[in-house]
């Protein structure tokens, strides 16, 4: 008896008893009507034989895990394609599960509603713990169908839910513009205009918004703010545009470092030194945008590992019974670098590597 | 009893049992010196009083672990900080090893061999059937210890194991080196110099080998061929070099899509029209330097999903008792962007998104 004591019942072992796939058994657990009676007899049976308990009945019955209950994973759903956020955010979150003996299960979903489902099915069926949802858009996101966690809890990163009940982790895009305008202002630029992304972004709102805060702080209007797409041609396109409409320009801040890169481009290609004439601004700290031809940008970093950290910790106070409601910001510090300082000579981070890598 | 007879106890059951650390007990039982008598003597008993079977054991044991001893997971570790090669590996490697009912639990040890033991002290304690090991530099490997790995089956995937017994698998760089110049000379061109990387990773080597295959294959030469480091300054200034003792230079083969962009610039900069004068080919198929940015940059994909593909299979192979043994290499296919093909306009991939996003 000792075994069954000392383990969860999984979902797997519930399938395995029943002989129906893991996707089935949770279908015949959750009563949807896309499986059969007879199925749901089977897996009812077996989850009876072998005392499994979903999440939502553990809640239900009131009783909070012990740790002997505890599978000690952590499920990670990315619908990062390429890993430039979810690894760096399942580096900080390592540092964070490693310390309380957890381990994360990194699975990917594009984005796709019914491969997150299906994961999540997967997951519990591993008898994860909770788990942590990584976005790459940075807009509100409905949250996961509750027939879908079944209970588990749930850090929302980078995309925050839409419910405010639910805990969200996100970068502080607004305080980040704001530092911007800041800055600029303090090294003495007057006629600023910003490149933004598309607005259809909440990230190229929010940092907008962050700047128009300062300007209005300080009592200053930016000469013209322009929303488009976030590629390096737009960046490139944009600032010619701007110096012909604004010959005094002397700063841009551009909502990305892709754009950033394509300003610089344009602004040379018509005669303006970066930055003595005209300063420019980035946001990601992308090593491949930002540091690794000159002028090296000035940006901000989106600080995703320690989204990570905070994410794990969040993750793990809930499941320990003590969940955080709503919506986290993390700071994203500045890194100042060629694009913004006279005389400044910053090594390229790129020369020498085959790939990049960036400090931890 | 029936728990212990369903589930395979795990070196965490031990560690619990003999109230240790997991990376204690697995000392212990590996007999390290650096454990003390006493710790081992308590491993030793828990290990006996639970039934726990290293894989070490089992192998001297002759027993092939059957169904029901199988945990369903597959550690991944990775050196890649920023997921570039392990996030599409990883979703390559999903679909094989969903198909058969099992995950990847991801970690990541920045190539640091310590981490790396670590993580698979944890991922053992875990209970996985095997490992996948994913590199980032090409370069061959030492492979892991067998006191680490205790007895548990490894694919190596980009960087390969030393060990021609182990199983890796890598991209073909010799065979992308062929082909780019079997191209550069059937689009007619004959002044074809390749700007490499650095002569220290293994895929600057075998891309240069490969090309000079072919060239003696059709009785060519390159005009130059001139190593340096991966970055964007080096293609440049090496194109700006080239033309200069070269002025009838009509191709240049560049290692990476780093230096064909910096080489783009560089020719581009001293009145040279890519494609029409001079075509460009890179490697990688990074869409941030070859996709993003007229002219797209014809390049060689590394093929990164197919690779966690076959590594998948190849390890469960192993753990069904199949091994394979030796370095296996994939097939990097050929992508015709601008930076060849005279009149070719293709969309650029990044424009209107925040992100870059590739096609899986």
């Amino acid at each position: 008896m000792r075994g069954n004591d000392r383990r969860k019942v999984t979902l797997a072992d519930v399938a395995r008893e029943a002989n129906v796939s893991v996707s089935a058994a949770s279908k015949a657990l959750r009563h949807t009507d896309r499986i059969s009676a007879s199925t749901q007899r089977a897996v009812a049976a077996a989850a009876a034989r072998l005392g499994y308990m979903s999440p939502t009945d553990r809640a239900k019955a009131g009783t909070r895990r012990g740790r002997r209950d505890r599978s000690g994973l952590v499920g990670l759903i990315t619908s990062d394609y390429n890993g430039r956020f979810s690894l760096p955010l399942l580096t900080g979150a390592e540092t964070t599960l490693g310390a309380s003996n957890h381990a994360a299960l990194l699975m990917s979903s594009h984005g796709q509603p019914s491969l997150e489902r299906s994961h999540i099915d997967r997951l519990a069926a591993y008898g994860v713990d909770g788990l942590i949802v990584v976005g790459d858009t940075t807009n509100p996101r409905r949250p996961l169908d509750a027939r879908t966690t079944m209970g588990l809890p749930v850090v929302y990163t980078y995309d925050p839910s839409t419910d405010p009940h639910d805990c969200s982790i996100i970068c502080d895009n607004v305080g980040a513009g704001a530092q911007a305008i800041e800055y600029l202002l303090s090294i003495g630029r007057r006629y600023i205009a910003i490149i933004a992304g598309s607005e259809d972004f909440q990230a190229a709102r929010d940092r907008a918004k962050g700047a128009q805060r300062t300007f209005t702080l300080y009592d200053f209007q930016p000469v013209d703010v322009l929303f488009d797409t976030w590629g390096e041609e737009w960046g490139e396109r944009a600032a010619r545009l701007l110096v012909e409409r604004h010959p005094y320009l002397d700063a841009v801040y551009c909502l990305s470092d892709e754009i950033a890169r394509g300003a610089v481009r344009g602004l040379t290609a018509i005669g303006k030194d970066v930055p003595r004439d005209v300063a420019v601004i980035g946001h990601d700290n992308w090593f491949v945008f930002a540091a690794n031809v000159h002028p090296t940008l000035t940006t901000f970093d989106n600080n995703i590992a320690m989204i990570g950290k905070m994410a794990a910790k969040y993750l793990l106070d809930a499941i320990n019974g003590h969940p955080h409601h709503g919506v986290f910001s993390v700071e994203c510090p500045m890194v100042v670098r060629e694009s913004t300082e006279l005389g400044r000579r910053t090594p390229l981070e790129g020369s020498g590597r085959m790939y990049e890598r960036q400090s931890a």
